[in-house]
């Protein structure tokens, strides 16, 4: 049986949801309320999450692992699912430079629209995986274009 | 446009292909080189996600915010997708009560079978979430079954 998201026009279809939907994930009611350790937390938790599933899908793109398509689709989701959390539920909250360890680089809060704009890229290529997830060279291409968006928001934006 | 996630007998393909494959996402090759700060790291992160996505569909199933069918859909699908990780990618692997600040109970280990059993209930009750998503009713009756999953595993098995 075939899952929905191993249908491409499905793929299609939810990364559309997701795009036209982004900004209401926030539920700001719920989110306005977390307190900047709290937001904190739960940017670097969703950071941690998307990196397992991409050094999941990289060991089977390369060939370290055995390719498993279900195991691809399942990370490949996971990561295009979770990747506008960190804006749209705002997690970058005013404040939350400080308030608990954060790798974070004072240019986020700096710069926003750049800060947004290179984050946007990352969202866009991680909302690209899904559809590339069933073959194991589209996605070593897909990968390779997520990780560009990865350093390139990293490079400006994260402390070392 | 409709979602896949929508439709609920998409959900269904989608949580049948979930169940079926819960026993690979470990990719296992990858996951059994993490040291166990990582995978604690891992465990915690998933949990925090899993907590916040929880925290939203609860505000907008007690209508402390507006119901909104994506917002909801959108969480309750990245909750059924996590929540076969913590056990199925090995994050309470040896040696991972301890290494890094953990509430893991010792009994996780001297008790693995209880342990799979509760977490287990929990991961049915995730996997419920998806088609409840659309209605508020359903939503809130399947966040109660859940809850009740959650509190059963961390009576026995989170250190206060």
């Amino acid at each position: 049986m075939l899952c929905a998201h191993l249908n491409p026009e499905n793929n299609m279809k939810f990364l559309t949801l997701a795009v036209v939907t982004g900004v209401a994930l926030a539920a700001p009611l719920v989110f306005a309320q977390a307190k900047p350790d709290q937001q904190i937390e739960y940017r670097q938790a969703i950071m941690t999450v998307m990196a397992r599933s991409n050094a999941v899908l990289g060991a089977m793109a390369k060939g370290d692992v055995p390719f498993n398509k279900d195991v691809a689709q399942h990370h490949a989701n996971l990561i295009a699912g979770l990747s506008d959390l960190p804006l749209s539920a705002g997690t970058f909250g005013p404040g939350t430079d400080k308030g608990a360890p954060t790798k974070a680089d004072p240019k986020i809060w700096s710069q926003p629209d750049k800060f947004k704009a290179a984050y946007d890229k990352f969202a866009v290529a991680a909302k690209a995986l899904p559809a590339a997830a069933s073959d194991q060279k589209a996605l070593a291409s897909a990968l390779g274009d997520l990780g560009k968006t990865c350093k390139g928001c990293h490079d400006d934006f994260r402390s070392k």
